[in-house]
Order: C-alpha cells, then sequence, then structure tokens
C-alpha cells in the first residue's frame, strides 16, 4: 500500500489503527550492467511485498542518494550528504507531525549510511519516535546465502541481479575485483578502478538463490516491523 | 525514456547525440479526493508521453516539494524550501557534470515556485546551461479549454482529476470555493478553511476535456524540449 | 510611522494597543531609466500613506532582494533566496518576540516570491501569528486600471514610473518587447535580451494614471491592515 | 551619491572612471531614548558627507545587524551572525561581479565586528579585492575628543546624541554606569541591568562637540578613501 | 612531530620535501570505565608512533565527534555531522592550500563515519588530493588478534583498554551484551540498555594482547602512510 | 581537572555538587617564531592552573579558531567562522543538556570574538544557562604589567613567548611594526607585510614579567569564576 494508491483521508484513517511507516531511500547511481535505479528497486519491492504482508504503509521513495565516489559515471546523481540528512529530516518531521511514531527506513545504498547520525539527533528531540533501519545486503541471512554458495556479495555483481533490477544481457564470466589504492578515490580515480562499474565477482546466479535472498531479507522485514 | 530502464552505458551513448534532459518535481500532498501524488503523476505521465515522441531523456522524479500550508493533512510531506533548493541544485550540478546542457524542469506544484530563484542562481554559475521551466496548469492552452467550458481550474479539482490521478469516488456535486482570509496561512487554518482539501468548484468533467487539457500540455513540452 | 522617527519606549507604548506592523521588501536591481531602488520607493511609499491613515507602524526596509537574472546590470545587488529567507525570518521573529501578532509583508519585488514559503513555515511554528502578503502590482484595481487604458504592465515600463521612481529623463516612445526564449535565463543572457532593462511597453504615461494605481494600491493595504 | 537617485547606466558610467564604493551597515535596536535607527543614521550621515567631497558611491545602507542581546526591548530587530555575514557576502559578491574593487564598509554597530571574519575569507577568494572597515566609534579622534571634555563613550549616551539621532527630549542629569556581572549576558538580563537602554554617563552634550566628533570621523573616512 | 611543537617556519621547510599529513578525529564521549577522550587518546597514540617511524607530521587532533546517542551520559560532547563534516572540511582545505596532498584521516569513532562522505566530495574537487580514512578497529589484523583469543571487540570493552585509557579501576568479570531492540536509540534509551556505558563482555585482557593490537594497526598505518 | 582524566561517572558525580565549566578554544595558526598551537597553550595552561585552585572542570579544547587572514603561512588551520560557531554551539549545548549551568569560555584567539554573538544567541534560548568569556590579553591587569614595563603587546610578540610556547630560539632584537594599509587583508598581503608573522615589539622580555603576567590572568580566572 503506497502513498500513490491513497488521498489523504485514507491516511488519516490508517492512523487511527496503526502508525507504522515504511521510507525506502536508495540512489541513483551507476550499477555496472544494471538499472540506475537498482537501489530503489530493491528496497521498494522489499517494502511492497512487505506491506502486503504486514499492512504497512510505504512513503514515497526517496530516489537519490549519496554517491559523489560514482559521478564519473554518466547516470549518477549524487545528493550532497547535508541536503540527503536534510530531506530525510523533512520527511520525518512531516510524517511524524500526523502520527507516526514508528518508521522503519529501508535503505538501498551503502553510501547512504550516514543519514543514520541525523536519525539519532532526531531521535533525541522527537518525543515516543522509534526509528529503524534496514539495509537488506547486511542482513545475516543474506549474508549466509552467499556463504553457502561461495559467493562474494559486492556493488553490482550477482548480489543486486535480480530479474526487476536487470535491464540488459549480463556478462556470462566473473570479473576479477580490482586493486583499489585508498579508502577514499575520486570520482575519476573510481571510474578508472572499475571500469563497467561491477566490483567484481560473477555477474549473476541461479534465480532460485536470489528468491532465497529476497525472501531472507524480507523475512528480517516483517519481523522488524513488529517494533518489539 | 525513464532513468530506471537504462544503465549508465546507455547513458553515455545518450550523451553523444543529445544534452537534453526531463527532470520532474512536484509533491507528496492532500489532493482532496485525488492520489496524494497527484503532482508527480501529472508532470510524469506529460514526461513520459513527451520522452515518446521527442526521445528526450527523464531523470528519476523528486517526489518531495514545498507544501507546508498542507501539513495538517495527513500524508502530506514537505520539504523546506531550502531542502529542496539544494536537492534541485545536486541533481542539476550531477547531470551537469556528465554532459547534459539543456534541461526541463517539469514542475508539477504551485509551491515549488522558490525553486526558480535557485536555477537563476546556477544558471549564472554553469556555462552553457540552459534551465527551461514548465508548469502545465499555468498553460494558455489549458487556460483556454478552462475558459471555453467555463470552468475555474484550482487546486484538486477537476483540474486534476485525470483518470490516472483519481483512486477514490469523486463527489457529483460542485464546491463553493471558501472565503480566505489571507495570503499566508499556517496548516491548521488552511485545513479548517479547505475541508475536504479541494479549493472548489466542479470535482470532476469530461473525459475529453481532460484528454484536451494532456494533449495542450504535452505540445508545448514539445515545442519547449526543441530549445529554440 | 517609522521606526527611525521613535525610540523603544514608543513602541512598547504602541504595543500596548496594537500588534500590527508593516515590513517592507523588496530589492536593489536594475530597473531601465528608474531609480535602482524602485522596487522599495514603491512600497515603503505606499506604507508610509498606509501608515498615516490607519496608524500602523513601519519597520526599516529590507534594501535588497533576489534578483540573480538582473546581476549583469551595474547597480543590481542580490541577496541568494537562502539568504533572503533568512533574513526575513529574522525579522520576524525578533519582532514577533516583542509581541507584534499581525504583520503584512508589503513586497515590491517579483523575485521575491519564494519568501512566502518561509513565512509558510514560519506561521506553522509561532502561535497566533497572523502574516499577510502584499504585491501591489498584482492587486486587481492595478490591473483593471491597466486594461481601462489599453496598457500592460511590466518590469520597469510605465507601470513602476511615479514620480518619486525618477531619476532621468524617460523615453517618449514605447518599447517593443522582446523575444524571450525560455523561462530560466542567465544575467548575461538577461541583458542581452533585455537592453536598457525594461520589459517594454510605453515609458511613461499620464500622471493622474499614476496615481490611480498609486490609490487603489493603498485602498487594498488599508483593507489588509484591518486583519479582518 | 546614493543609489536610489541613480539607474543602471549611471552605475555603469561610474565604474569607468572608479571603482570604490562605501556599504553602510549598523543596526535597529535600542538606543535608549535615541532613535530605533540610530546605527545607521551615523554611518550614513558620514558617508553621504564623504561621498559629497570624495564622489564615492553609496550603496543602500543593510539596516539590521546582530543584536541578540537587545532583543528584550521592544524595537530592536537582530539578525542571526550567519544571516547578517551571508547579507554581506551577498552584497560584495554583486558589487564585485559589476567592477567594484575597492570598497569601504562602514559600520555603525559595535555587534557587528564578527562580520569582518567574512570578509577576510571574501579577501582570500575573490583576485584584486580592496576591502576596508571603519567604525567611527573607535576612531583615535573621537576617542581624543571624548578625553579633552572627560566624557566616556558607551553605548545610547552622550556619544551618539546627534541632532539627526535624537527623536525626544534627553534627560539632562548623567545617568551611573551599572554594575554588569558577566561578559555574555542573554536580552532579559542585559534589559534589567540597563534600564532604559543607555550605558551610563552624560547623555548629551554641547553641539559643537559633536560637530568635531562628526568631522573627525569624516575625515578619517576621507583619508580611508584613498585606498593608499 | 606535531604541530605544537612547530612554528610556521618548520611547516613550510617540511613541505619542501614531504607532502603528507595526518590528521587525527575521534570524539570526547562516554567510555565506559574508560576516559571521555579514549577516541582521541587510541588514534593520536598510533599517529605519534607512526610519526616517530615514518616522520609524517600529526595535526592537532579535532576533540570531537558525532555521537549523539551517548549524549544522555554526562561528559559526552557530541557535534552535528554537520558541524563535524564542515570542520573536517575547514581542515583540510586550509593545509591543501599550503601544499599537503597526501592526508591520512586517523579515525577513532565510529559515529564519525558520515565524514567520508564529505571527503568523497572534497576528493571531486581539490585536484591531485590523495585522502585516506584508518579506522584501527577494523583492521583485519586486529580482527584477527581479537579471533585468536576468542574475544569480541566491542564499545568501551577490553577492546579500548589500554593502559593510557584506563582512568580507574576496571571490573575483573565481563558483561553480558544486553538486548538492543532497534538500530537507532535515542539517548534516552541508549543509556537506559547500556548501563555503564559498556556494550559488554570482558573489560580488559592481558597487556601483551592490548600491545599486539597497538602494533598490528601501527603496522598497518605505516603501509597506509606510504600511499602508494 | 581535565575530561582525559575522567569517565563519565566522574561527571555525573561532579554534577551532583557543581554546574560550573572551563571551555578553551584558541587557534592553529603561526605565532611567528613561538608554537602554532599558542593560542591553545596559554589558555589551556590558565584554565588547568585555575582548575587546581577552584575545582571546577575543563573540557577538552577544541584546537582550531577562525584564523582566515594567516592561511598563507603554512601551519595555520583555519574554520570559516560558520563553522566555528557551530561547533562552539554544540559543545555548549551538550553540556547544558546534562546539567552545566556556568560556563566560562576561555578564548586564547582575537580571531574568535564572532563567537561572543553565538553565545549570546544561546543565551537568550536556554533557560538559567550563565556564559561568560575571557581573553587573557585584554585583561586590565596584564595591560597594567605591559605599561608598567613599556611593552606593547602584539600578536606573537613578546607577550605570547611563555616558557611552553616557545619551540625555537627567539631574535634578541626587537622588531619595527610593519605599516598596514587597510582593516581587511588578504592572506597573501598579510603574509607580505608581516613577513615572520610577529607584529613586531619585543620577541621576549623576562621570565618574571612573563610569571607576572600568568598570575594576574589566573587570579582574573579565579574570579569570574565565582560567576557571583
Amino acid at each position: 500500500m503506497r502513498y500513490e494508491e491513497l488521498n489523504w483521508t485514507d491516511i488519516e484513517t490508517y492512523l487511527q489503527s496503526d502508525d507504522r511507516l515504511m521510507l525506502v531511500i536508495g540512489a541513483t547511481e551507476q550499477h555496472g550492467h544494471l538499472s540506475l535505479l537498482t537501489d530503489i528497486k530493491i528496497p521498494l519491492a522489499l517494502a511492497d511485498a512487505a506491506s502486503r504482508q504486514s499492512g504497512v504503509l510505504v512513503a514515497p521513495p526517496l530516489n537519490f542518494g549519496a554517491s559523489p565516489y560514482f559521478l564519473s559515471y554518466p547516470g549518477t546523481i549524487s545528493f550532497r550528504l547535508s541536503t540527503l540528512m536534510d530531506a530525510v529530516e523533512d520527511i520525518i518531521r512531516s510524517v511524524y507531525r500526523q502520527g507516526f511514531r514508528r518508521i522503519l527506513v529501508v535503505n538501498g545504498h551503502g553510501g547512504n549510511a550516514g543519514v543514520r547520525t541525523r536519525l539519532d539527533e532526531l531521535s533525541n528531540e522527537l518525543p515516543d519516535l522509534q526509528l529503524n533501519w534496514y539495509a537488506w545486503w547486511q542482513s545475516h541471512g543474506v549474508e549466509a546465502i552467499a556463504l553457502e554458495h561461495n559467493l562474494k556479495p559486492a556493488h553490482a555483481n550477482w548480489l543486486e541481479a535480480f530479474a526487476f533490477t536487470q535491464v540488459s544481457e549480463l556478462p556470462s564470466e566473473p570479473k576479477a575485483p580490482p586493486y583499489v589504492p585508498r579508502a577514499v578515490l575520486s570520482a575519476a580515480e573510481t571510474r578508472q578502478i572499475y571500469g563497467d562499474g561491477s566490483f567484481g565477482g560473477a555477474y549473476q546466479v541461479d534465480a532460485k538463490i536470489m528468491d532465497d535472498i529476497f525472501n531472507v531479507a524480507l523475512r528480517d522485514m516483517l519481523e522488524i516491523l513488529k517494533f518489539a
């Protein structure tokens, strides 16, 4: 159940019996051969699925994240972290004002981690607000599946190659992970190092594995949405 | 052609022959009986249609605008104008860096008008950037159609009641426009004055009129996209 | 009655019987052949006149507005919109703290419109604050006078050529409005297009028309100052 | 020669033979029995006088300064220092862009001193910009006159009681300077301590002394305007 | 070699043969029984040791980090992340201007991770700047030592209990890690959950282990300082 | 008694009987032949001494101040004033939240004066907060000692040449104060004018004088710390 299918009285009715909300954040950035919106599509698909099972509302996704290091790849659109934190703060304050109290931020992009600090700051200020944060690729369940199949999760490799994030043919041969000289790189260096944009490893795996990953993340989210 | 269907190499290829882009901005806010995303759905539908005919790319929509006056209606999510300007600036700078030079901001929400000042500021700073702005409801063609049918355009009345923005039954009887005591109102006053959220007039009109409105706005956009 | 003629005990006395205030904002920017302070002089003259008849106080004018598009004309001094919003906010908060509750922002410059969003935001935060906004050239009465005389109002044409804004001879022949290719222009493009700075039409009209315009705007303001 | 008496072509002409400008900043704040605009009126009178003798242009005054400590006195309107610095920066950047290179900031208010740091920052960024700062009451000449007459200069005492800043009768007896417990006070404490707002000493002195003070400050400014 | 032992000509001399710098950031925050400055003391000790062996300069430490979640523990002093990013940016820009090009940020506090995004942004803007980031507790070598001794690293447990961070007796019995209900907690919840501030496990271990940990981190840093 | 020697329970205990705190701010900037940290070392030495006699806690020093004019001297690290004000605000808010109410900011650097305005703003907002500010070199006692010995205090001359700020030999002959053309200088001009960085006069004086200066400043601080 997304905002776009509802009008304001629907939200008012919802708030009479529930105060939970899912907010999807992610990125518009290079994902190698995959969709530029991969980091939105995955958490949004998870949120939609979790919404169907739990009835928890899904706010419109914030389509842009912090991706300064990928700006030399055309198609990457990056917010400064300061902008991103202000944007998330404004969303949280808007819905808090209307009665939402338990909010799960469903994050699809590693570069957005700094936003958590703003969430901490807001938690100190807004009484009774319960915020949570879920990054599906950091799930223990996801890690276990990768380990079981001897697969290494990385940006824009098999890990993110769901049917719904593919927009072109994927290479059949795996990519050797490049050497990374420093922990902080300019966008120009990043492109030089990563070439096609994948961080290396297999580009795709069996659909069954992808289903398992999706389902384990979905189970995580349903558990988290209990706010127990 | 939206970013979500493409990967970064598609954008790189596109930029070899074109430097135009459409950026959809709007709002998540009360629209009376219509979808909370009405101000995104309309400009996005127009941008998609214009893209099909012109081949110009459509960036992911920025789903949130400046709607402080509607915050007492549940479902309204408002950015501070400062946040909104920063967000649009970051988007423009990202795509400018990659070679886009002619950018049409397709705006769906009247409250976003202040963003134009930031666009002016950016135009002074970024060489060869050509920005344009289109607000479909201010089109002379749209006004002419309204006049022809003796209809008054207003927020959340027939003007925005396209098939794709309707999420519930619409009242069959028109609403008397309320008395508005001042030009600046708090969110609480706004809700008290506007009740169901529509600014008054007919809630719906014949589908043929809506088609005419859509088409005249689409023609505007195709003309504007020539950047002549 | 302006702040400059008063000391703080005068304001304290005033606040015992009234809580209204006029705040003049405008611009220092090119106005063709007219004074660079045209957008301050007009609203300030109106505020002074309204003050004489209503007794409502006039705060010192904020002499600078948002005029990025005119920066290639020497003499234009422009605030970023973010600065302008902060400035107006600080003024409102200062006077609110001391007891003013009904504040009319008398705006002389179209480029300042984004400030209204900050006023909306403040209205949500400060209890019992009643803000209003008046832009004289958008008055229905002013439009009616222009229509009656078959005159088109525009920046730096006859509309703003009051006796007190003239600082040099005005051309006797009207100017053909130039072709404007886009809605967002850099300052350099703006100067190239507009040449002497007027947006076209007659440079001056009969003093009687100007008096009528001033008086109709003044009547608007006196009505608005009732805060009814 | 003030901006308000000129149009943009006058400024363009001026810039062909000179690149100097005076910018008046000050405050709208309690000045005891004197005008709320005392800190604008004095530097503006000095700038006007200096302009008459030197031909150097005077920009419109920025009517608001940083006066947080006086906010409990009605009539005080204070900018946050961050707003004030942004405002002055925007003014400097605007005029720099148009060719001004030697700019004297004529400051009328002690609380604005932090602005100098922003001026330092701008000096590091804008090539060939020469900024200067003049605070008349810190002039050695002014101090000498005070010493000669055994008078102690202080906020809102005789020092600022020029004919043109007086808006009411002034007490004939001097005020004993109050005890000030700390260097940082809230606005409420400040009002409690300072009562009528003067910092103590004589409220007025012979007009001849005031003339001498004005003239010695004027001589300072004429010397500074040589930018030698 | 720290800045405090040097004057500016020493830095100028240094820059003639080297352009490397270490910048220590961390936190002033509760560390259970350990010093409030633990997150500064550890990276500073490492930087000093690395400086002795490599000759690379050490800038003064920034003593405050982002610790909003610990604010209910007296002694925690937290910067907003926006402040922290601005502070680090100002430091980087200052030293870049003077010729430093290879800068290692030695971070002592997990909550500072968002700063990396600002470093990415700066890397895109400042040519030839090479930034790196080291967080000693995330070192593979440190993890290996912990694993070898079957110890779990956590905030304010044995991991940070070096001789030089101890300011009081440490409990001899380990602490059971508490249950943490959500990923985002207010400061009040955090204190309720964590009690004495340690995240659980042993409070102290054999000094030999601590030496090994220090030395493995030092070796990391010496390797990183080669900027190879 | 500094934070670094304490853990959070020590602060909690302290707050049960006292609510005073000293916060040291200063600069990392060129000081001629003296240490780059001179403006931290002096106020910190004074704070430590005052702490020993009064028992008042000393927060960790903020090692960076506003020194834009010295940025052409290697070793100077400058915060924008906006950053510095935010940093000091965050520190004050953190400790206020935990119960500190009487806070003495011990400032070692003239360029930080703008921070006082932010302190004023905070005083208006935080109930019962008593802030004070001490700049040792502006002490009447210090001035009296200088006068007594016919010495002129200035940046990086004898005035700051304590034993603990010296890091190299000091010239034996005094320096002639250079001619300073304007009150606002770029960093490049500043270096050109001041050469070795001292503002002129004797580089060193008898240790007895320095002891007297230290002691008179210490007495000031002990008096101020009574917050009487």
